[in-house]
């Protein structure tokens, strides 16, 4: 049974600027300067379960470069341009008809399938790849064809910046066993995010995804057919020359809708294995911070940096420059091709609003 | 009578880093933004009493280009380079014989001088050349050939980071006249600098000294004997090739004492002008904000700053870089050339200790 794995890299992760721009979103960064970006770390994590030919990489044309310095593994023929961005359905829908005609072309019947996004941090790599060989063994059996896998992780706090997922409260504590979803909880309040820790049938939801072939394709043909009939209309282009015309006169005509809403709240056959690799999505400076080495003071320092009577403090500085930073108190200084920020780390979800307004003068 | 101007900007400024740096000292800075640094506007500053010709500028020779670009009036023969820092007595003996033999091939006899140095803010140009004239006039007395003026500044608060001049008690008060020196006081602590602006007989000292050449060749006769053994030995060097070479290598010899220490301490016939010309040295961060335009929140900022909830916070960035600051109260962030700096302004006096830190490890 072959296995494909779809990344999925088109965000810009606007809250990581400075380090994160337009024109270097946050897949492509080395924030805990390991020597490894985010997605070449998800390639990478990948890599022994799904050979390097079956990765696709969907990302904006304005990327593809940067995907293939970072991948260079991978064929240019790999990388899937959206001409805008639409969502996580329109992507993998694009990205599954182009494996329906990979796999055609191998005379592969129904592969495997595993989507991710590209900008996670997972520190057990080993225990990943179990789980996901686990989870292609689960949708490869014919009685679950047509099931949808969704990786839980087993929450360590009340995490009120994740989707959760939630099971039966028999299952409580399930790890590392396929269980079927009861539901999928958007981003809860605090009160709510501490109900779901303390029940432990509750699990975040990391996005990513396993499924088969035919499994993900009967799934949108019932509950997005719309999508499908834009895509069958071109079906016999995908993984030709004519493939990436098509897709710049028809995605835009695609739902703007997320894999969640468009198709998981509907289906019947959802499943998860909850697990626990080290996983975090590290959508924000905090979770950076969160995850990253701390000094003695509890600074999370990357860069020559020299740090006076300071606590509880992200410093990140390109490489190139330097800094002194004293007498700071739980905040972030971020520094990158020009643009700096200095910030208390707990407002740091304003960090878009800002950026908007300096845009703007 | 010819008028002579001593520019002295041999400094560094390290207690302006990053902004100041071995290969770009304070002087070289625009720090207000107002387009002009401080050399090219202690320049103008003098213009309207000095002619341009008569313009000396003293500094090291890694300076020379620096200052012949901020200063384009004057030619490379006009700029002393000295082989290393020896304080300003061996400064100023080294542009007095230039003046001397200058004033020879000139046919001039006993012109005067002002002496200053490179790095100062005034804010009343007028005023301030109307006191250095009347300097000017009371050094050419044929009386006052060999009395030493300084310039002092009637004091506008307790400030323990200048020099005081003594005056004479019934002298208090007195301004934009001549007033004879009673004693210089080293910087005072707090105790004593209330006591001083109470008193009304103390003015800060400015470091702009005024004096005929005679006078101050007597005075390093008289006080710097060893000194004038030194330069007398290459007299006739002095406005020839010859005297780089000369420099070069016998400055080195002179001893590393002030002006203030070498000459005027010994000096008897001293006289000030206290005046009011809106002074500073700016030495300090603390100064600059002092002097610097503040918005509504007391912030003070220079550059393409967003900032948020922030107060009495020093912000100054160079011109292509971008900043937003937020949560800061009483800080100091300052960006130039890969170099970041951000602390409490009260610490700023260890700038220095931490930019060895940084340059250790």
């Amino acid at each position: 049974m072959s296995n494909y794995c779809i990344i999925m890299a088109g965000g810009i992760g606007s809250r990581f600027w400075p380090l994160s721009k337009n024109n270097y979103p946050k897949q492509f960064l080395d924030i805990f300067g390991t020597g490894k970006s985010f997605i070449r770390s998800t390639f990478e994590r990948f890599l022994p379960v799904v050979p390097a030919e079956n990765f696709l990489v969907v990302t904006n044309a304005a990327y593809k470069e940067l995907v293939l310095e970072h991948i260079p593994e991978m064929t240019p023929n790999q990388v899937l341009c959206e001409p805008m961005r639409r969502n996580t359905a329109p992507c993998i829908a694009y990205a599954s008809y182009r494996i329906q005609a990979m796999a055609k072309a191998k005379g592969e019947t129904n592969p495997n399938i595993v989507v991710t996004p590209a900008d996670h941090l997972v520190t057990n790599e080993r225990e990943f790849q179990r789980i996901i060989s686990m989870g292609f063994d689960f949708v490869s059996q014919p009685n679950h064809k047509e099931s949808l896998l969704t990786i839980g992780i087993t929450p360590s706090r009340p995490e009120t910046g994740y989707g959760y997922i939630e099971v039966a409260p028999e299952e409580r504590g399930g790890e590392s066993r396929v269980i079927e979803v009861r539901n999928f909880k958007e981003k809860p309040d605090l009160d709510h995010a501490k109900q779901f820790l303390a029940a432990g049938n509750y699990f975040w939801n990391s996005g990513i995804f396993i499924w088969s072939l035919d499994g993900i394709m009967t799934a949108f043909r019932s509950f997005l057919p719309d999508m499908v009939s834009l895509f069958d209309s071109g079906a016999e282009l995908f993984n030709t020359d004519a493939e990436q015309q098509f897709i710049n006169e028809k995605f835009a005509q695609c739902q703007n809708i997320s894999i969640d809403f468009g198709v998981m709240e509907h289906a019947t056959q959802r499943f998860t294995i909850p697990a626990n690799f080290g996983w975090s999505d590290i959508g924000t400076w905090g979770s950076f911070y969160t995850h990253a080495q701390h000094d003695a003071d509890g600074n999370a320092l990357l860069g020559n940096i020299v740090v006076r009577e300071s606590k509880n403090t992200v410093i990140n500085i390109e490489p190139g420059t330097e800094a002194i930073v004293q007498g700071l108190d739980h905040c972030l200084v971020a520094y990158r091709d020009n643009s700096l920020l200095v910030c208390r780390l707990d407002d740091e979800q304003r960090i878009k609003e800002w950026v908007e307004d300096l845009s703007k003068q």
